[in-house]
This record gives structure tokens, C-alpha cells and sequence, in this order.
């Protein structure tokens, strides 16, 4: 490390923390990448050296994920957010077979509110009635076979709830991964379309990876603006534009650090499975100091969301994990409280220090 | 450098190069951003550093080039492709005040084939007919006063020509500046709105920047796509979602170095002069071995488009520039030939060691 400075466990909600050989690896190429003569941020994004590097990038992609060959990566701009308007601009169908859309919790409810403006929509579940402290079983709910698709957000990163189960349906399944994409292995194939902005598990904000079934290509329209059209990418191989050169080469870092040091997503899942019970258990010994806002069942293994009793607790809880080095654990305004968000990237020493922290606050303010 | 490469000069169309203390500063930081303790990459966006940090990138913006507080400064993604799109959907209006569009290369007509999707819109002018190797006067052009916008193209980067002088029209006028934003000062006033992807003169590809006057604002609808209405991204400084965080950060670094290093954009004119008087000294010395694409009076100050007599010696030429570190001198297949993209970042001396070549090269493959 250049810089004399001490990193600190960085519990961000996303961007959020990033593997520290992935950082290295920048630092030491940014100046100029190996046999390039320039830095990866200065080459043609249509140079050998830049094509391998977006190649490589998906083919490990493809590799950690064992992604079928009916299924499409694209790496795009504008986040989520875009998505919310891209899919139902190229996936709805006739008035007669509406989208279908599970929200349970802030980031679904936007999706919702896009797609409305696109056209025909139906809100199949709605959490809002518990707060979004709780997710629905897929054998609850009912789906009609000829949806246009089926949307849900398999991690709601505000509330702290994550479906475990791998979601059930005739129609296609478009699942927003942002806040937990990579945290396990997946079987894509039950899924029509995946896509997950990079800040949370796989790289720097400003890249998007869509996954998509190849036959849902043929819905794209030639009229839709070219860049919303997913078949535009696919068909230019995610060069249709200058994509973001340096935030497809850290997705690329990234995946070679769980492809070669993590060893793969099942270890990734392991890690993060313990890593979760380090902080759930800290919070579950001291019921009165720490309320999880999730349904236990429904935890979420990435975004850990809880309160104290009052406010002042609260202030006095984040002051001090500051002074522990333990940053970014302030929760969303929406729900408030502590979130400790707990991706791919953060050690294990992360959860441990932090479960600590919240033994000792505890014993020392005893709750009457 | 921790690497002991050496840099090539890069001639790079774009992404391009970028200044090496702007790329040493990168290195520096990127474990650890001063007073951080984490990444740059790894902060949250609603984090004081990086607001901090893209409202200094914002402000320096504004500084270089004296906009009025009648315009704002929006961070975008998805490219100049994108907003080829958002221009026509957020800005025209009825039938009766059609955009009008003056085609003058590669990039206008891609631009024009999106706007068409999107309602009334009017070819102007068209510079098919001489290859767009020439521009109009604006005392030529008969813009109505009532189009819903004027959109023309300041600098055809395949083609190579750049207007000089600024457009003349009562409507607004909407200039895309991908590959020449920040070479020269620009009286803002006289646009409706200014638009460029960072990759060439700004920063990396990942951030596209819109300068738009607020009074536009008013025209986009809340019916169009989230992502794709500028008053979201304008009434929320440009953090209605996450955004590039990194390609941000770098693009501040690089006003940075315009502004401190470089001196402001007076002197960044008077450099470009000079490197582009160098390059097409060299030309118009041989011009038996080297035809220029485009028509003197319009030569573009960014990018220098020549032919040589045939392939043959082309390969030669490219393959010797090669020998002497003078990188991505190949022209675009649509123009053939070579092409020098010499940006605010190409030092003089690359300008220099390219003119160098090019007399060499001359005078050892004389033109019967």
C-alpha cells in the first residue's frame, strides 16, 4: 500500500468493499497494463488487448456461475435502474399476458413503478403490510403460466431480506440480483433473465451484468431508443457502444478473485453463511439491546438490518464501531437503525470484529 | 511507475490518453483515498467524500468553462449512444416545431437515426455527398425559429472535421462534444445543451457529461423512463441513482489537471493549435504520400485524417510508427487509412515524434 494510511472494515451498503488483491492488481497495471503500453483506461475498447479482457471477464462469469449456453452475458451502463425501465420496454407482451411483480421491499417497488409507465403490470405480492420485514414462499403464491415475465428482488438490501429458495414458475423469471449476485451458486437456467448492477459483489458502480435466455431476445422491437434494446448488445456482443472499459476490467479482477483465490461460489457461500451467523448470533444473545427488523427465516445473508432501543443508543453504538475502525453501519434512512452489510469482499476478521462490538456495547449498557 | 513498461504514445480515437499525473495520482490512492480508509471505489455515494468529490469535479467543470447559472452540470452513464436517445425524448415537441439535425459524419447520422424514433424530427443538412469530408457555414444553414432544437455534431471524430466557429440559431441548439469537450473555451450561453462522453478529453469511458440550460428541464414528461428524464437526475445532483463513482473521481482528476497543471482552456487551445499545426505541417509537406480526408478550412484540431497511396504502404507506415512507439494510428474501417487522434492529453512531444515519422517515412519512399 502506498499510502500509510489504515483501511477500515467498510460495511458500505454499495458501493461497498472490494477484494484488496483486486485493488493491488489496479495499482500496480494502472499506469500501464502488461504489454499494452498505456493504461487499461487509454486502449480502444476494439483493441485486442481491451476484447480479451471483456472476453475473459464473461467466460469466468460463466465459469463460477456454470451459465447454459441459452443464456446471454451483457454488460451494460445505468445500473438497476435502467433495468427497471429495459425490461419491461423488451419483454412485455399483449395486454392479455401482464408482467407479474413481487415487491417486497424498496427496490422492488421501484421496479414496479417503471415497468407501470411501459405497460401492462400486475402487483402479484405486496409486503408492505409487515414493513417488508418478511418474504412470501413461492408455493404461496400463484403465477399465472402466460405472464409476460415474473419479477422479484432476490435481496432486498434496505430491509435485510433475501429469498433463500430458488424461485418457482411456467413464465419466464427476471430476478434483480444487485445486492446479492455471487454470493452462491445459482441455477441460471430457471431463470429468464438476471441482472445486477457491479457495486455489491462484483466490481465498481457504472457496469451492469444482464444474463438473459436467448429466445427472450426476439421480444426487443426495432423501435425501442437503441441503447434500451438488449438485442443491440447481444448481437454487438456488449460493444454496441464504447462500454465502461475500467469498470469491465475490475468485474473481470473480481471474477478471477473468486474464481482463484475464494475457489469458487460454493466456498463464497460458506463464507458468507458464516460470516452471517457471526453477526446474527452477536445480535440474537442480546434481544433487548439489538431487534432485527427481517423475519429470522428471511435474513438476509448480505445486509444485516437491526435497531437499539432509542436513538441515543444508536448514535452511541455507530461512534464507537467508528472508533473500532468498523465504518459505514449507519442503516438507510427509510428504516434506520444499523445495517451491516456483509458482501463477498469482507473478511471474515470484518464480521468477528464487529459481532465483538456488539457483545461489548451491550454488557455495557444494560437495558432495565 | 511501478511497472517498468514504457508508455507508448497513444493516438487512440478513444477511450484515449489520459494525463500520467492524473494516472499517478490513481495509483496513489486507490487502496486507500486520503482520510478514507477505503477505495475510492468502495465508498458509498452518499458518503460526504464523494459527494465532496463530485461536487469539486462539478465546480471545477463549471470554472473551465465559465457556465452560467443558467445551466446544469448532470453525471451521466450509458455514452453519447444514449443520449442520442434522452435528447429527442425529452425535448421535442408538437409536429409543428420538428428538431432539426445537421448531419456532417458518422456520428450525426447515428444521432439522427435515434431521434427519428422518437417524433418530429428534420435532416438540415446533409454532408453525405462530399464524404463528410467538409462542414456548412452557420450563415448558410436556414434554421427555423421555431424547431423544437438544432443538433449538430462539433467534431466528427471518424471523418475528422470540427466546426470552429459557434452555431448561429434562435432555437435551441444541443451539440454533441464527445471528442472535443474541453479543447478550447465555449461561450455556453449560446447552447440549449452540450453533451460528451468523457473518453476522450475528460476522463474514462463510464461518464457521460450533459450541460443543459434549466428552462429545458421543464419539457420531460414524468411518463418517460426514470433513467432517461434529465429533471430526475438534475433535481437530484446527479444522484437519482448510483452513480459511475470511479469514472467520477477520475474525471475530476483530470479537470484538475486542466485547471492547475495545464492552466485552463485558453492555454489547452493554444497547445492544441500547435500539435495539430505540427501533424498537418508534416502532411501538407508530402502531399504526394499524404491526402488529407478532410477539406483544410475544416480540419479537426482532435483527430488527423489521412490517406496514404495504397494499403501497401499504409501497413509500412503503421507498422514503422509502431517500431518508434506511436500507438493506434490505424483510421476508422469506415474512412481507411490513418488517423492521429491528438487530444488535450497527447504531449506535444508525441505530436512531434509522429511528425518526425512522417517526414522520415516520406522521404524514404519517394512517389514516382
Amino acid at each position: 500500500m502506498n499510502s500509510q494510511e489504515k483501511r477500515l472494515f467498510n460495511f458500505s451498503a454499495g458501493p461497498a468493499v472490494m477484494p484488496v488483491p483486486v485493488l493491488e492488481r489496479i495499482r500496480d497495471e494502472i499506469l500501464c497494463l502488461p504489454g499494452c503500453g498505456a493504461s487499461v483506461m487509454e486502449i480502444s475498447h476494439r483493441s485486442k488487448q481491451f476484447i480479451d479482457i471483456q472476453h475473459a471477464a464473461r467466460d469466468r462469469l460463466i465459469r463460477l456461475l456454470k451459465i447454459p449456453s441459452t443464456h446471454e452475458v451483457l454488460f451494460l451502463q445505468g445500473g438497476a435502474r435502467l433495468q427497471f425501465s429495459m425490461i419491461p420496454m423488451n419483454l412485455l407482451r399483449s395486454r392479455s399476458e401482464p408482467a407479474q411483480y413481487i415487491v417486497t421491499g424498496a427496490w422492488g417497488k421501484y421496479a414496479l413503478g417503471e415497468a407501470k409507465k411501459e405497460g401492462p403490470v400486475e402487483l402479484l405480492y405486496d409486503g408492505a403490510s409487515h414493513r417488508y420485514s418478511q418474504l412470501p414462499r413461492w408455493d404461496e403464491l400463484q403465477v399465472p403460466d402466460n405472464a409476460s415475465y415474473l419479477h422479484y428482488t432476490s435481496n432486498e438490501t434496505i430491509q435485510g431480506i433475501q429469498f433463500q429458495a430458488d424461485p418457482v414458475a411456467k413464465c419466464p423469471v427476471v430476478c434483480d440480483c444487485s445486492s446479492d449476485f455471487l454470493y452462491r451458486p445459482l441455477d441460471v437456467s430457471k431463470y429468464g433473465l438476471i441482472y445486477a448492477c457491479a457495486q455489491k459483489n462484483a466490481g465498481p458502480a457504472g457496469v451492469t451484468v444482464v444474463i438473459i435466455r436467448r429466445d427472450l431476445l426476439e421480444r426487443s422491437s426495432d423501435s425501442l431508443p437503441g441503447y434500451l434494446n438488449y438485442k443491440h448488445h447481444a448481437d454487438e456482443d456488449s460493444m454496441w457502444n464504447t462500454p465502461p472499459t475500467f469498470a469491465v476490467y475490475v468485474l473481470g479482477l473480481v471474477m478471477e478473485w473468486l474464481e482463484t483465490t475464494v475457489g469458487g461460489l460454493e466456498v463464497m457461500h460458506r463464507i458468507n453463511q458464516q460470516k452471517a451467523s457471526i453477526v446474527y448470533e452477536a445480535m440474537d444473545r442480546h434481544p433487548q439491546m439489538y431487534r432485527g427488523h427481517a423475519r429470522p427465516i428471511d435474513r438476509s445473508l448480505m445486509n444485516a438490518t437491526f435497531t437499539l432501543p432509542n436513538e441515543k443508543l444508536e448514535s452511541e453504538f455507530l461512534a464507537g464501531a467508528q472508533r473500532r475502525s468498523l465504518d459505514s453501519l449507519k442503516g438507510h434512512r427509510s428504516v434506520g437503525g444499523i445495517r451491516a452489510s456483509i458482501y463477498n469482499a469482507m473478511p471474515i476478521e470484518g464480521a468477528a470484529a464487529l459481532a465483538q462490538w456488539m457483545d461489548e456495547f451491550a454488557s455495557t449498557n444494560p437495558i432495565a
